[in-house]
């Protein structure tokens, strides 16, 4: 088999790329180890920055998204029964897109099979080959045959636990990490919103977010240690707990219902450099990651996929090397803004087991400061609904 | 001997308090545990907020400062050679005052002699009675005597190991504290100041900052382990090490010189609430200490002062209790706020022994951040020249 960008990963980032550059007539087979199934029902992030919803436009998959999404003009940053509003449209003009993940997905994949992509599914024991000559190609197993894929360049968009960063020598990398001590216990439920807006809540008993899908599917989290497992958290525990961390003008509004799906994820911040190596291109997940306070991680990946489709057409349409030269840089100058974001906003909403009061001051004047200053609340929101690319 | 308002403490806070209830009639007696000379001997602050020159002013101390007092536009926050303008002047449309601690004291010992406001040095075993009863008193012993004196309030003015914070039961107090694991060298010398402007600097071999008290006397500062000793330091490592520690621009035109003072004060953030007891006010470090950075010890004492003044005023003259049973919320706003601050700037500018590459990204993304984004610098400006009375 033969291409010209060999993309490993079929999830939203690794589909995004390959839509905008077959639109221009880049051609790229995709290598997904899951089946389609399995990659959309993994429920993850359902706020897209303004410049991710242009870039799938520009990708020819806006159609469904501009139907069915929110665009949702602000957000709650509360403390207890103090609320603060960020209100987007007057702090930057802008506004965010309620739109989950798995949608986005999905639009990509039809979007993709009508395009005639070929997308092969149960992709096993990648192997990334060559990344330093005019020519690579990458190895695998599929439908129990060994095949190989010549390419010209290979965009590793196959997650934090993928091959495509580990292709990268260890001693050329290097790796910035922060595990936070806790983790999200996640539901989504099929009831109305308790609120109009996402709220962010800090607590003496902990986080606590609520989010959306649309008007009855709602995508609800509570901040639980790391030690805990879902079967620790029966429906209405989760209703409990997660009641009395919201502010109780919204908690006398929650409407509860059982639970659809129930999942816990660890929360970490991540970032290897560089995101090139030869012929190789790290996007996503694969390069770095986010905690989700502040819905980063999509939008980390669709700014990444920006820079490489950019680069990756003036390399194979017009022979220029200046943007696959500077992609990494490029990426990277965003990518750490957005971490320095999502470690701000983990911080600044999260209990810390064994923490002071001195913390916990810290943490209830930051949100004071918001509720404060016309500044400060423009500083997140600036940052919220995502830099320029 | 009697009077309305028994001041405790003869430094800035206790003077300026003593001076602005002078002025309008309302009599005090100023108790100093130390001498005059020791008082001016002490090194500290050299940043006021305009909000604090404003006051100075009221009491009518501001001759001199207007005069001597070098008004400055800005300063700068630096990572290795990333060096970030923080524009006060365009961002806030104010300034701050570069007068040291040392002179406003100077200024407020003199305007107090011209008051004739009886301030008695070298008292010793101060103790505070009866301050829930409508006339409370303060015993102290002075020049070999057992003393009493009869008052209307205590203003607690006596720092962080005076005798009035502890005189509040220790049921009663909700204390929050933070201690840094570092200190500054600090050093007074008769040279050139390295920039017409401050520089706090953040580099791979710790905080540095370059200050100064006018145009022939800098004050410059580098974080330094806790054990260390000024003995560790002698003026050749000293000028050695600041160099390395603020961007390479800065140190081409730095000039060394014998220091004419050099010691080293621990960096320590701590609150204690209330701070009010009956008939008893606390002000300044009495009640409060923030880490150096961002200025706010001596200004965070005014402000208090500002509050507390008023309230006297009103208890004493009009015998209204509004002021009074409100100071310690008003207060303790500000005083938070402050507090938020400093800590931010400590914790964005410091290297912290033990802490992984994260952490130290995370710094010099926020460095970057207040470089990119004119309203991170415009929120950072707003609490460096203070924020309202």
């Amino acid at each position: 088999m033969k291409t010209q960008v060999a993309i490993i990963g079929g999830g939203p980032s690794g589909l995004l790329l390959s839509q905008l550059l077959n639109r221009v007539g880049v051609e790229t087979v995709v290598l997904e180890r899951s089946t389609r199934e399995h990659v959309l029902s993994r429920i993850r992030a359902g706020i897209l920055e303004w410049g991710a919803v242009d870039l799938l436009r520009e990708a020819g998959v806006g159609d469904r998204m501009g139907k069915e999404g929110i665009p949702h003009d602000g957000c709650y940053m509360t403390d207890e029964d103090l609320m603060v509003h960020i209100d987007f449209k007057h702090l930057t003009g802008k506004q965010v897109m309620v739109y989950g993940q798995t949608e986005v997905t999905t639009d990509l994949y039809a979007a993709q099979d009508t395009m005639g992509t070929q997308i092969l599914h149960g992709v096993e024991d990648v192997s990334i080959h060559d990344l330093d000559q005019t020519q690579s190609y990458v190895t695998f197993r599929h439908e129990g045959e060994e095949k190989r894929l010549d390419c010209l360049f290979v965009a590793g968009c196959d997650g934090f636990h993928g091959v495509s960063r580990k292709t990268i020598p260890e001693e050329k990398r290097s790796e910035f990490e922060r595990v936070y001590p806790f983790g999200w216990l996640g539901i989504l439920s099929h009831t109305p919103p308790v609120n109009d807006e996402l709220i962010y809540s800090n607590s003496r008993h902990g986080f606590a977010l609520a989010s959306m899908r649309n008007e009855n599917l709602v995508r609800y989290y509570v901040q639980v240690p790391l030690t805990d497992t879902v079967e620790d958290w029966s429906d209405d525990r989760f209703w409990e707990e997660f009641s009395r961390r919201i502010p109780s003008e919204a908690a006398s509004r929650l409407v509860t219902g059982p639970s659809i799906e129930k999942s816990i994820a660890p929360l970490r911040s991540f970032v290897s450099e560089p995101l090139r190596w030869g012929n190789l291109f790290l996007v996503g997940d694969a390069a770095h990651i986010v905690p989700p306070t502040g819905a980063k991680g999509l939008n980390l990946a669709a700014s990444d996929v920006f820079y490489l489709h950019q680069a990756l057409i003036d390399a194979v349409k017009s022979n220029s090397q200046t943007g696959i030269e500077e992609y990494s840089a490029r990426a990277l100058q965003r990518i750490w803004k957005a971490m320095r974001f999502s470690w701000q906003m983990t911080t600044m909403l999260h209990r810390f087991d064994g923490e002071d009061s001195f913390a916990e001051q810290m943490r209830k004047s930051t949100l004071r400061h918001l509720a404060d200053s016309e500044t400060a609340r423009r500083d997140l929101a600036e940052n919220y609904i995502g830099l320029p690319y």
